[in-house]
């Protein structure tokens, strides 16, 4: 039996990885680049994807005390100016309106010239300063804190090389931003979000991560401390999957965020900011996914359940159908996970080998084959995604009917943590502990000449002790990692202290940080 | 006991509608201008209307086969020649992107020149466009018809003269795209989302609709026909609150979307669009609310029972507290119209009349007041907010506690019929349907200065017979019609023959046309 797809994630040798998410992405229907540079089509097995996950997170924003907002998608230059003042790294690559026009010339559709903005206008890269605008007018007294806003949105940041879900132009995310009477209370905020990350992480997307804080290198622009939550794709490499910002009162200063204290004096906010987008459906693909493509966690899946009746354009085809549709309708009143189960009737004219093959694809977790002998004999044959081969045999399973429907709820939270169980396994044993200098650390990696040719067998990452240098030791630290490809992570939470030299000081160690080459 | 707002829509003058409007969408705290020109911040109580609006439609679009994609924000110009050239009336008022960064020059913040785009790129207006690229590339075979997609998403039209919600140069919509085999198929399914809209406004909104078919000058650029739903403003204005084209080949042929049939022949699809906003949240306000504020329909009010205990910083607090939060807890598990009852404790630390008039402001159905007394009986004192007043006097009632949360889902079910009924009712009672001249037209509505000073009394609608003039003859009519600041809104929708002669040709009628003033 052939894999679905051409391209292998596992033929030892990295470089065709990459050939192999982009396969995945297309395979899977994920996704597709779109006429328009460096922006992606969503399509609607992806978008199903989000809206699980959306709706996922979206409660557990809200179960935290947030209410969701909507701020303009164009942000005035002169908003932009007083960040820039005060914000070094302040990113620039942003996409600008200047017109608010078209007229036709000469037959054609141009730009009108007579209908120049007077201040140019920004499609949001992010959206700190509307609500920093915001909060400074929305907060007067301590009673109004703490303010805790989230918004879902489409922001833009002009990127030059793009790759599908994982860096594209336009993204969507849901940004968080709130403001606090003092520092405790808005460092414990931030802890708390990054810990609704790691449990969205962890939970829906079955997907394993560390979570710790950047290094200052690594710091979001104006924030006193950027956390992040980590996780190891298939081959090897790091993906940052959601950050939490301490902003101190960096952006209060800057935009003016004032209360009035129960003593009556006026205070400075505290503030945060969080996001998490859709760059998180490529880390699931790089997570789960195999040779036969897609696997998706049972949480986020659009569609938990596939039947595909085989149907051959004969009277027996009624009955066949009857069944397929009256398996899912009990399908769904059952509950998994702690919703009910979303199961499909694959009613495509497709041949049903071709229709199975598409759903393995996909990743759906379980995937039904009916033909009249199971419509006659009251039974089932299914897939389970997660374990889709015996060697490579493909394996399918049959059950009675109202056997297998009972035990469909707890096939998926087998299903689900079988897929985070094995990431968990392949993150905790591809975690080098034992490296303990800059040499050690270039032998084990290599170069690699370029970003797309890893080349070479699969390494992890390097979690080492270290003295936390800052400023410009941390920057020629940097420099050298970098002509390794590799960056800084973050410093795990929850260390116990660290013992032993600094990796890249030979300082006494406070910490350790983990090290990684990284999307 | 004075009234929540201090403009009133009901003092018999109509100018003060429109500042009675701009007062309950403030009050309610739903939105506010942003510093942004022409776009709005939707606020929490806002977005939590949209967000139940959202998800109620969202799942009417699903159950009728759809499914969700999301198609980039931007859109090259060169994809509007091709519409512009073959579409009279295309609309040219849209935001263009033209670079791509910026940089700091003598320390200020500036476009950079050498980032100019080579193609100048659209911010959407709607996406058109980019789904007709899409079904080029997508649809091969008449297995892959019909193809139902929506999206939601924000899109821009510049605006110079804005008011929240009903016109703002950004909106949220969901915009449906849909190709079809064939022009029957294409026809009903126009048909049928103009009766999810109508399903949708009525059940779940509780405005009533007239659905019905756009006279040919009120067509969507490029459309067959365009078909709406109108539903009639407190002041007795039209607001056109959902559309659905039927787009036949037009889009199809300027986009060479083609399909293999059954017998082999390579055909042009017939394709659908279909769309409805955040206008909508305005036609709400201007449907249900009243001199204290907004009222919502339970099923899409954020929260719709909500818990205003007394707090008087004393021992008996924790009492009460505990007493509320025992309550909603309560109420949370009880359903009602389909869902879970959302209930909310209302904790800000402010004095228990502002909090209660702060919720009759904001229109949360059912607000519940508890104080010692109420804890120690064990009992309810509540408002309802669609029968808040007697006379003048603030009505509220009082229940055991175990009898008022069994009554809630009743309760529920009831204000959200009585809310439907009153606007029933109000549009039934103010269509007339006895003017047969233009004369005895413009002698009814008078003539008024200005979009904001309507003046005078309560003006419905003209349900009138016509005979379906065209081309040159009906713009004659629009241009009368203007002289009068009227329009044609739609044809409604299973009307017996008419009968009589043409209210503006003379001729013999062969339908009836609605006629108002419109937003």
């Amino acid at each position: 039996m052939p894999h679905a797809l051409s391209v292998s994630r596992m033929t030892g040798n990295r470089s065709t990885f990459p050939q192999w998410y982009q396969a995945v992405v297309r395979e899977a229907d994920l996704a597709e680049t779109s006429p328009v540079r460096g922006m992606m089509i969503i399509k609607p097995w992806g978008y199903g994807v989000w809206e699980e996950m959306q709706r996922d997170l979206d409660r557990r924003i809200k179960e935290t005390g947030h209410v969701n907002v909507y701020f303009p998608l164009l942000i005035p230059l002169s908003f932009f100016a007083k960040e820039a003042e005060h914000v070094e790294g302040f990113a620039k690559e942003m996409a600008v309106v200047t017109h608010h026009r078209l007229k036709s010339a000469d037959g054609k559709l141009v730009v009108d010239p007579d209908a120049e903005l007077e201040e140019p206008l920004i499609v949001r890269p992010t959206s700190e300063t509307l609500f920093g605008d915001a909060f400074q007018r929305w907060i007067q007294s301590h009673r109004d804190l703490p303010m805790l806003l989230n918004q879902w949105a489409n922001v833009m940041r002009w990127e030059m090389r793009t790759r599908l879900f994982l860096r594209t132009s336009e993204f969507l995310w849901q940004e968080g931003h709130t403001a606090h009477a003092d520092a405790d209370d808005a460092q414990r905020h931030t802890m708390r979000m990054l810990e609704v990350y790691r449990a969205f992480a962890e939970e829906t997307l079955a997907m394993p991560v560390i979570a710790g804080e950047k290094p200052e290198n690594e710091r979001f622009p104006g924030a006193v401390a950027t956390h992040s939550i980590e996780a190891m794709m298939q081959d090897g490499r790091a993906l940052q999957a959601g950050t939490s910002h301490y902003l101190g009162q960096n952006f209060a200063r800057a935009q003016n965020i004032r209360f009035q204290s129960a003593s009556g004096a006026l205070e400075y906010c505290h503030t945060t900011s969080w996001g998490l987008s859709t760059r998180m459906i490529g880390g699931v693909v790089m997570t789960h996914g195999d040779d036969d493509g897609l696997r998706l966690p049972p949480a986020i899946a659009p569609q938990q359940v596939v039947v595909t009746p085989m149907l051959r354009d004969r009277p027996e085809d009624a009955e066949v159908l009857a069944y397929a549709e009256a398996l899912a309708t009990r399908l769904r009143s059952e509950r998994a996970l702690g919703e009910r189960v979303r199961a499909l009737v694959d009613l495509r004219g497709l041949r049903s080998a071709d229709k199975r093959w598409d759903w393995v694809r996909r990743g759906a977790p379980i995937i039904i084959e009916l033909g009249p002998r199971d419509a006659a004999g009251g039974q089932v044959t299914f897939m389970r995604r997660d374990d889709l081969r015996d060697g490579e045999k493909i394996k399918s399973s049959a059950m009675a009917r109202d056997a297998f429907v009972a035990a469909v709820p707890d096939m998926l939270a087998k299903i689900q943590a079988r897929l985070f169980e094995e990431a968990k396994a392949r993150l905790d044993a591809n975690i080098r502990a034992d490296i303990t200098s800059f040499e050690a650390l270039a032998d084990y990696f290599g170069a690699a000449a370029d970003d797309e040719d890893e080349g070479g067998a699969f390494k992890g990452w390097v979690r080492a002790p270290w003295s936390r240098p800052t400023g410009a030791a941390l920057e020629a630290i940097d420099d050298r990692l970098k002509t390794l490809r590799l960056t800084l992570r973050n410093t795990p939470m929850g260390q116990t202290p660290a013992t032993g030299r600094c990796l890249f000081t030979g300082e006494p160690a406070v910490e350790d940080v983990l090290i990684a080459r990284a999307y």
